[in-house]
């Protein structure tokens, strides 16, 4: 179970409710069964609801404790005898809202800590939770439900969506931010983008007049860093994931539901499609396309337009194939040359 | 316009006001006309002035609505019918300075917040700006008309120039930093470099007894970091800007109007000269020398000493003519085995 | 002399003082010397004690001006006459040895600020550095001797062990933290892993339900962000060092007295051995294992499991023989042809 001092734990739930909960196929009359809490196959103890994802666990599953298990149609009969099987053709997704039932945010009190620094123009929606040292400027607008944590900057004018969360001690300005959005720590979003002109005197820094839109449902990790546009706006858009310590430069436009590993950079004026996935540390230079459904490879370097639907690697980003190619030759003709010398 | 919620835009600017500004030439009597606001070609509506700098943009420019645009002697000949004209060997730093007269930074107040902590042996200039939640420790100096950000951190004896801003959330000790410095959001200048002696008994910590020393006119992205010196300073010289999640180890120099893309990492003791340009994820290793002028691709590997005023690129770099021929071998040769296979 | 508005030194040690500190071994009658202070050898003035721990730096040995020197026994032949010598099998380790005990830590002022938020819940321990602007959650159990910088957020119900130090603008959550840990400005410990289920309607959020540990003697560089658990938990073992601005993903286990080098990235799951030094920007993927005692060069890319005691360099990652053995067939094959072509 996990640690009570970090997280609450609801009680007991009925299989009826996690059905109805997930949409999950119950084998067997065990709707009255009470479930009282999620764990990993390896984990699970009597009374634990668990998941089978893929088939390469199906020795943990055997041997597992839980007293059922998110499950696909093809792999029922690899269960343990007694297990109660709950089946779907996404066991991961009905775990993850199970175990979102379970489990609620502890941070969140519904409170105005006096602590505070709220601006007298600024408004706050209904039950909202802002903790001490938190910075709220002029004209700022926070909708219901928000999640303000300590040390957090918002400053003048930014508009923050209903159901959303800015972390501890991040720091906003320049942003309109939708809802359901979650900011994690030390995110710094709406600074000024890197745009400078060269002059006899040195660089001469360009006012960067834009602004952030980020969509509902969007995630950003911390230490994140997303610069506002120089003239248009930089944008994220609805359901986009981003991790840790990443990179975005000014006018960047991300489309939906695309998932930006950990430390990607992503240079000015690039456009990302819907449904991208960039892997951890990857780059991209400035003023390049990536279509829908790319995927790219962790490291890669990005330094022309990406076609849709493909997958890419390498710095020079060529097709991931081309890629493995290229570092299987490179290999080979070391170990050749290895060879020929022992 | 940009977001009147975000920019105060100053009132109607005339094409006199704006000459004697940038020193372009102004191509007929238009001295008396007003200029409404700044926008770039695609964007720009009667009354506004924008800028001509690369002739891949000339469709662009034939078709602008703009009133007046800043533009080289060699392409007035692309000029549209009616377009007041701005003659200049450097279009995009006339629009540079041109914006600067139109939008003023919001955020400066010349107050000093009474919820800001100010040790009482703190000096503070006159006309600063100091937000709320702000930490100004013991014999801090802090210059005339500098901006201290929510939550910024100085502490003891640190020095910030004339005319600087401190980001809010940033942390700075051990430091003397210029005027006219920007600091952006959540960067860290002044900790402990990455010094240990090894032991029997693990890691020994090294005392780190160096500084950071900034420079005037220097600009520093959110989330860099800038490790103090070990017994020398860290320096970062005059002109120089710096992006965001930039890593800077203890000891490190660099010289004056460098370029250093986000997150680029220089190890300890490594020198950079003036005018050089690192690309975006470019590691440098610790104890090389980087001449002045040299211009590093992104993603590269600075694993020695490079001669001043030629290009770099790879991992190990290379004179960028031979790494384009690396990526080529390796491009063709994968190519020619798979044309063989099909 | 470390500029004394940052660093306050300790008077005079007398060499019978350092040699009971450090266990080197004083050549000649010289007990009843005083040292002022420690200086690099090209530094070093009268009265101060150095260090010449490799040979290359004959040159500065002999003619620096240091009283005292930490040498091997086999390099005192170089040494100029005059100086006192104190052998050692290791001269940086007794350097850094008599640096901490010269100088010490300015900021600790063993007092507990009265702008500081501390829940009331909050168990804090004896003698205490708590700056203001800082935050204390409900529960939250810190020992005695500790540091809280300013700004610095720990959310409810972690703990932090005895004379460990958190630095300013830090935000920990959902942690257990040992004793004698240093934690910079600004890392980001305890956020949520990057874990999301797919679904018909986007990703959807799985619930990150472990914690992070912290062994004893960890120090943990500015902007580095450190992800709970999902389930299991995240642990840093006793003695690792972590440089700035580095991304340890949820599940990542790493042993004892590793060193993780700036903005290195570590996807969930993987395991660290103990002794492992990995290089800058170096990245590793999820779910693989780096043996005890494994080197891995600066932005190479761990794609797989490694074994203990080697080391590897690239992207993907190879023994480094094989690896310069690449970096060399690439090199002179592109040599080549510029000489054919010329």
């Amino acid at each position: 179970m996990a640690d009570p001092r970090f997280f609450i734990k609801s009680p007991a739930i009925s299989l009826a409710n996690i059905v109805a909960l997930t949409g999950a196929e119950l084998l067997g009359d065990y709707k009255e069964i009470e479930i009282a809490d999620v764990a990993p196959l390896d984990k699970a103890a009597a009374g634990h609801i668990s998941f089978l994802d893929n088939i390469k666990y199906a020795g943990q599953f055997k041997e597992s404790k839980a007293a059922a298990c998110f499950i696909r149609k093809k792999h029922i009969t690899h269960a343990p005898a007694g297990m109660i099987l709950l089946v779907s053709e996404n066991p991961y997704l009905c775990y993850a809202i199970t175990a979102q039932a379970f489990y609620l945010d502890k941070i969140r009190t519904a409170s105005v800590s006096p602590n505070a620094y709220i601006a007298e123009s600024a408004k706050i929606g209904a039950s909202c939770t802002i903790e001490a040292n938190s910075f709220i400027g002029e004209n700022v607008e926070i909708g219901s439900n928000c999640y303000i944590g300590a040390g957090a900057v918002i400053q003048a004018g930014s508009v923050v969506g209903d159901n959303s969360a800015i972390g501890a001690n991040s720091t906003i300005s320049h942003s309109i931010i939708g809802k359901n959005v979650i900011i994690h720590r030390g995110v710094h979003i709406g600074q000024d983008g890197f745009g400078f002109a060269v002059s006899p005197r040195g660089l001469v820094k360009v006012p960067q007049l834009g602004r952030v839109i980020i969509e509902d449902d969007v995630e950003i990790g911390s230490g994140t860093c997303i610069d506002r546009g120089a003239g248009p706006d930089t944008l994220i858009g609805q359901g986009t994931k981003i991790d840790n310590l990443v990179q975005i430069g000014h006018n960047v436009q991300i489309g939906k539901h695309s998932v930006v590993v950990a430390q990607v950079g992503i240079a000015g004026s690039s456009h990302i499609g819907n449904g991208v996935m960039l892997g951890g540390q990857v780059g991209v230079v400035g003023h390049v396309k990536v279509g829908d459904n790319v995927k790219v490879a962790a490291q890669s370097g990005v330094m022309g337009d990406l076609p849709a639907g493909a997958s890419y690697g390498g710095s020079p980003a060529v097709p991931i194939k081309d890629w493995h190619r290229q570092t299987l030759a490179l290999s080979k003709s070391v170990k050749r040359k290895e060879t020929e010398n022992e």
